[in-house]
């Protein structure tokens, strides 16, 4: 396929990536840091007011935790083939513990530039990369260590702290309920300082590598918002370079916090350069699967160099973190030999018939400190993979899964140890009884790392639906304190994602990150729901919509019904109908309430109903007398 | 609408309502109780076996409960406008305690019979109603607290103690998990006797009016699967009589356990008889609504005696459960005055604006013992409205909402007075780290009467995907405890489902059940499970789709990208491609143990991996020699 050199780059130019249109009565803003080129991104939704009897009560904007990037700035000009602008770069230079190369480090990756065959996938722009210093350590981790407050983690600091500070500027809408955190440590206040401890005691991590400037900055950690992961990628079987592409900026439109590439077919390396240089989220890629490929899908071929010449490669492309499945240990594969589903990890299989075929334990395992020598000369953070992780509700939580999690326990300090940031990745296929019991031993055993979590799915019997069989089990280990939710789509078990099952999944996975943050008590994040059931109860459907997490499908679905314009400020819908609305008399019983002795009502419900009932049972004579 | 008098009928006719083509190498099946007309069904899977190299294995068919009736029975004939067969009707006239009226009771009900307007609309076959004799009463839970056990009882224990049957058949398949029940008592067995127990505990209800004797008897109650309704109904802007039968039979073949008819527009009486008399699931009301429309929608107006006749009305057609909103107390009304989304139910609007407007208790609960003498004469059971549940997660177990709930469980004592049976409704919008607060305290104050919530709903940010905010909570309340779960569909707030709604909101619910069913211990809840994941592991693809509760998507969504038939019988699928796949290479590391020392794998996981470590670390290399 793309064998017409004008091909790929004429389907990437033509793509249709502006996000602006699917956020209605919302802006791009900027709150700017301590430094001009300090940009935090967020968007806002603008409000119409509430009109009363006795006037007009303006409707403060919502702002909005926003992933899209530039995509969603209607004011700014997006050209794929030129990639974003670097706005780390400046960062990063002037830490002075950097150099530019003169070529690429890796074999393959330097062949992959002077091929001629793909010359016509290319990005046209291809900068040389950047590395550590010989001996230096240039990982988020090692400079929160030393006390550094980065750029990026006061870019974080802004970013988290936004709906804090609005809730604070928003009184009226700020009523939440405590929330349950588990033992976790929400701040009332998200500092520039509180984001660099978070990052030193590698409870938080900052998935940013140095050839990645483009990144808009972002954090992991159980103390800060619930983050969502897409995956993207093509395969043997199916999609395109402009297609992958396409993904990634509609991923990040729908709220993905990172994006995986998990391509496993052609052209994986021209593929990964599109995606990365038009990226401001995070990427993840898992290198064995482009190290398979080099050998022909042969995994017993694999060796060490050829693995290490990937990760360098894909390093200083400037992906952001590797899942590395250096837990799947030789002995702990027999354990699998007894399930219901086996291995069900790609990278876990292919590491089990390694191990198996050369009766020697998994070289990731035995390599990993020369792993870290690589991730800390470019910042790329470990995803420690759960190869082993459970494909059925039938297999969860057993000896092989169990086991493999204790060694990604040991290998986080030892990673520690480099000063490379780590997160665990976990499962996968958990009835609900058992989720929390993930999440508890996860924390013990890696000494509170970031967990990031596939679902977990509560039951096998729904292929199709596997975004809600998983956003249950998210949603519940989100509360319970995992850092991050891969995302989980409807094809799930049966085939490759196409744009509107990537949108599915996120939507199940944003209101799973966001049902967790409201039930762990993030200061402010109870805001947009108020605001929302605000403008639900006042009959505001238009802001109903824009406050929404997909204000295009409410707005459809509103319109199957009732389309016309007269619709959106009917105060009545299609549920009930004009004559039956009970919000329409529930405001009537508000307003009654509202002309009375409103003080006495204050009264009762801060002094409890029990022995104002009696009372009231009086006062009811009195206080609503017929009108 | 359906001015032309053969419209409506032509159109009930040209219905599809044959659902059987949804279930591929599905079978209906019937298993025998102990007299002859006691035929409890089931859906049988047929499963392919299962081809390795040291044979063939055959995989014994799987059943599932099965709520569709005779319209997933291919060889039934259905006539719609005939009705189902009353198959409850020996059972209920050998007991000896009703007789047949000579007309209906209800003034409503009997001008609507000689309405020559309505003459068109009109189910062509109406019976007259049954009716207990004088100073009789024929509830179920009358029966069981005499320690009869009914031919409905017995119906149940059959179709509930089936999951566990096929497990003790099916001994490779059974393993599962234990579940956590949370002071739940779930048998091993279901027998007759213990659904006499727990419904002569009130701790169950088997919904079942004696002018219902269409419906193949159900239980609802936290010891028994964990159920789901379905509503339908019209408004006055939108839907038809056929449009809601249709939903019926639509929703009980997607697994709808009962259906409420919350119809508010023309025609009430007339699409209720439509669907009742097509209904094997048991059909609840919310009689209120009815009485609203006699008034002209004047809360003012409405009037005990109105009401009363209403309840005669739907009693004497069939309703199986009426929503009684009698824990609307006038002295509860103003502690919604300051919420952010005040009194969002129909029903408790429409109480709430009658207490003020009279400034007089609620005559629902005035008349309460009034509303048991006509329950009782018919067996409708109670399902005891939360008129005050919370609309927003701001409002969640607020005092108006806990204060109901506390006079919901001074109702259940009086009903069980009476012997009716009794379910308490409940919310509604709550945050993830509330919901159990809920569950518990109503098992405390309502002395263990079923629970029957909607939703609830974990965030208010998501209008269009509010199928899947409520599906978590409705999990994680079922597995709490919730004995049935209110489906929420992605129109919730927007506007009235249509088929495609009520199937993606039935499709959520029954994963929440069944997730909660398997996070309590449902003995042979996970047999279901084991056989997809094993089907799975084994590339039977069709037998995957087949046992999903969703084959045809399922099929669809593999067929995307693999579409010919060699897809099907195919080692691999798209996401990963031919060489690539983790189930695959799953496969011969098993087949690799297999041929070697099994029974050290064995001894291995049964005694823990960590004291075998080592063993595995030295026995591997020879365990494992290269092939």
């Amino acid at each position: 396929m793309n064998a017409n050199p004008d091909h790929l780059l004429d389907k990437i130019s033509q793509l249709d990536t502006s996000a602006a249109q699917y956020y209605p009565n919302s802006s791009k803003i900027y709150v700017a840091g301590s430094r001009a080129d300090l940009q935090v991104p967020m968007r806002e939704i603008a409000l119409t007011p509430t009109e009363t009897e006795s006037g007009v009560e303006e409707n403060p904007p919502i702002r909005v935790y926003d992933s899209s990037g530039i995509y969603s700035d209607a004011s700014a000009s997006i050209d794929l083939r030129a990639g974003l602008a670097p706005i780390r770069s400046a960062w990063i230079t002037e830490r002075g513990d950097t150099e530019q190369l003169d070529s690429v480090t890796s074999n393959f990756g330097r062949a992959r530039q002077s091929d001629v065959k793909t010359a016509h996938l290319r990005f046209e722009h291809i900068k040389q990369p950047l590395r550590a210093k010989p001996g230096l350590n240039v990982t988020q981790l090692h400079y929160a260590r030393q006390g550094i407050i980065t750029p990026e983690m006061e870019f974080i600091a802004i970013r988290e702290n936004m709906s804090r500070q609005q809730a604070t500027e928003q009184a009226g809408l700020a009523g939440q309920h405590h929330g349950q955190s588990f033992g976790a440590s929400i701040p009332q206040e998200i500092t520039p300082g509180f984001v660099r401890e978070e990052v030193a005691m590698g409870r938080a991590i900052i998935p940013a590598n140095i050839n990645h400037p483009e990144i808009e900055p972002m954090i992991i950690g159980r103390n800060f918002l619930v983050k969502v992961n897409a995956n993207i990628g093509n395969s043997a079987v199916s999609s395109s370079i402009e297609e992958e592409v396409e993904k990634m900026t509609w991923s990040a439109l729908w709220g993905a916090d990172t994006v995986m590439d998990l391509s496993t077919g052609k052209n994986i390396h021209e593929t990964r350069e599109w995606i990365i240089r038009n990226s401001m989220v995070p990427i993840g890629t898992v290198p064995i699967y482009q190290a398979l490929e080099k050998v022909d899908g042969i995994a017993e071929d694999l060796s060490w160099e050829i693995y290490r010449d990937t990760l360098i490669e894909q390093a200083e492309q400037g992906v952001d973190y590797f899942t590395i499945h250096a837990g799947v240990l030789l002995r702990y594969v027999p354990l699998t030999a007894k399930r219901v589903t086996g291995i069900v990890s790609r990278g876990g299989a292919i590491l089990a018939k390694w191990c198996l075929a050369h009766h020697t334990e998994n070289f990731l395992y035995t390599h990993f400190e020369d792993i870290c020598e690589i991730m800390k000369a470019y910042d790329v953070s470990f995803s420690l993979g759960d190869g082993l992780r459970p494909g059925s509700v039938a297999d969860a939580n057993d000896a092989a899964q169990f086991g493999e999690l204790e060694t990604l326990g040991e290998l986080t300090k030892l990673a520690w140890k480099h000063d490379v940031q780590t997160i665990i990745e976990g499962p996968g296929h958990i009835p609900m009884h058992m989720i929390k019991e993930n999440m508890d031993k996860q924390l013990e055993v890696c000494d509170e790392a970031p967990f990031y979590t596939l679902g977990p799915l509560t039951t096998d019997i729904a292929p199709g639906y596997d975004h809600i069989t998983s956003g249950i089990g998210a949603a519940m280990i989100g509360w319970y304190g995992c850092a991050m939710l891969c995302y989980v789509t409807p094809k799930e078990h049966l085939g490759l994602p196409n744009k509107q099952d990537v949108k599915d999944g996120l939507m199940a996975y944003k209101i799973a990150a966001h049902a967790a943050d409201l039930a762990k008590g993030h200061p402010g994040a109870q805001l947009r729901d108020n605001a929302i059931s605000k403008a639900r109860f006042e009959f505001r459907w238009e802001d109903q919509f824009n406050l929404g997490l997909d204000p295009t499908t409410a707005r459809a679905f509103h319109d199957e019904t009732l389309p016309k314009q007269s619709g959106k400020v009917a105060h009545f819908c299609s549920m009930c109908g004009p004559k039956f609305c009970s919000m329409k008399i529930s405001q009537e019983v508000r307003d009654y309430a509202a002309s009375k002795e409103m003080d006495n009502v204050d009264v009762a419900i801060q002094s409890g109903m029990e022995e104002m009932a009696d009372e009231y049972n009086q006062q009811g004579r009195r206080l609503y007398h017929k009108v």
